[in-house]
């Protein structure tokens, strides 16, 4: 029997945050019944965030309300504990939070240092265990800040460890800028192997520099089998300069199938989805085997 | 000391022979001179192949005659011993020759077996080895042919054993169509590391289904130390349904500077030979990382 490998698609998130068309929470909506109707089982939805730092995740809370029930792990970003509460009152059962594994990018983006912010994680991670909900903690430019460059290793397995002894249920390792080179994931993979349970481990790549697909065959070599992707690669991080698309769902779903995985998901399906995408957002070329998938299904192949 | 990666790049012929708009000789030198300013020395710099088959290769002997002279290695593809001898009437000093890895990709594509193909390529190695001239085989299809599929691994490793028994100095394993995954990559690879010395062989990759850098990383990890790549992602191959371009050279060169091998290349140089490329076709939109180099250049950080 084939292996699977979780995929969870951030486009409804991370791939809307940074569009300059803001959707209506009725289109969102619409593109995350695309996603599900793919075959997507994972989905983060949204962000309980400012809604004038980030006027597209607004009405988050109406997305939530509009989503169909059943078999799915929908997540939404939480900045704080304020945003878990928001979460909460929504009935979320997955909630991201987020600490950057740079001192400087914990200033520039929340105003606290690194200790702080996982202690505010720590607060969070608590609040959730009593209230049985999900906690996927991002560990934010991983591999590399846009101010302080190259993340040291050792920096990033401490900040992993502490977040599992915190309570995290998964700690996802975010590329955020798209500056890892697949020789960067396998060694902090490594590292990271020696400390943690990779099963608790995902990573979320950016193609920023072409090498989001690369980066997600070392971590499938290193042993991870859970993957951020976001559909027809939209995204971006607005707080980071240079920051580009996510790696794109179909990119990463064409050569996990090739290598024999199962992912749950179909490629007719995330064309769609793909297809819709940039209908909405009028802002999205779709993954770089967009257009072999495309042929493939006109030639009825898949 | 960093250890060194030789990139050659096939776009001035792989990217130009599909192209619709032909460019005139002059204008293929002012590519190939853009390449050579950015500090490439290896370079296919066209083909002596029929000019009614393929439009965009005519002239390729003009273009030989006004290349720079100095320490390069310019290549010529050839199909046969008439191709051979063009090559010769012009002074280049290395070619290369094309032999399919599967049976019905000779067929159609030269009508031979590939028992015949081969020893047409013995014939040209032969003259060649008394001639000095040095030879690069194209084992093309090397991992799936669009009319057969999968081509079995051990098929590749007896032609190419055949071939270096017959006197090629370098084969390169093509992934023609775009096929391979990076696991099939590594696959092969570990076959042929147990019958040949991989010094001696290139990898050719086409991004098709978006796998064109993982398949150089994974080449790389094998230890695959020469990449055809070209310029912008310039390319496709007429004779192969659903084919499209090259892995991008300066996608290419991102990565393995980033991993800590050297080239030669300058990636100021090849933004500048990719927008040549664009230019001149109307055809190139760059490598995926082209936008992250020319910010780069903007902020003066390469």
């Amino acid at each position: 029997m084939a292996e699977n490998i979780i995929i969870n698609d951030v486009g409804p998130r991370d791939g809307l945050q940074n569009q300059a068309r803001v959707l209506t929470p009725a289109q969102r909506i619409q593109l995350i019944n695309s996603l599900i109707a793919a075959g997507m089982r994972n989905i983060e939805v949204g962000a309980f965030v400012s809604p004038k730092a980030v006027p597209a995740m607004a009405g988050t809370d109406e997305v939530v309300a509009g989503l169909p029930r059943g078999d799915y792990e929908f997540s939404t970003l939480i900045p704080n504990r304020r945003g878990y509460d928001m979460a909460m009152a929504c009935g979320v059962g997955t909630v991201g939070l987020v600490v950057a594994s740079s001192e400087t990018m914990n200033q520039k983006n929340i105003n606290m240092s690194t200790a702080q912010a996982v202690d505010v994680s720590r607060g969070v991670l608590d609040q959730s265990r009593v209230d049985g909900i999900r906690t996927q903690v991002y560990l934010a430019t991983a591999w590399e800040c846009p101010f302080e460059g190259a993340i040291a290793t050792d920096q990033v397995v401490q900040l992993a460890v502490q977040l599992f002894e915190a309570g995290a249920n998964e700690v996802v390792l975010a590329d955020t800028i798209g500056a890892a080179s697949p020789a960067d994931v396998k060694q902090l993979l490594k590292a990271l192997d020696a400390a943690v349970d990779l099963r608790a481990v995902s990573c979320h790549f950016h193609d920023t520099r072409a090498m989001g697909v690369a980066n997600v065959f070392a971590a499938v070599e290193s042993g991870i089998r859970k993957f951020d992707a976001s559909i027809g690669g939209l995204g971006g991080c607005p707080f980071a300069p240079g920051a580009t698309g996510n790696v794109a769902t179909e990119d990463v779903v064409v050569m996990l199938h090739q290598m024999g995985f199962e992912t749950g998901v179909n490629l007719r399906g995330l064309v769609a989805a793909a297809d819709l995408a940039s209908e909405l957002t009028g802002n999205c070329d779709g993954g770089h085997s967009i257009r072999w998938i495309k042929r493939q299904i006109e030639m009825d192949r898949i």
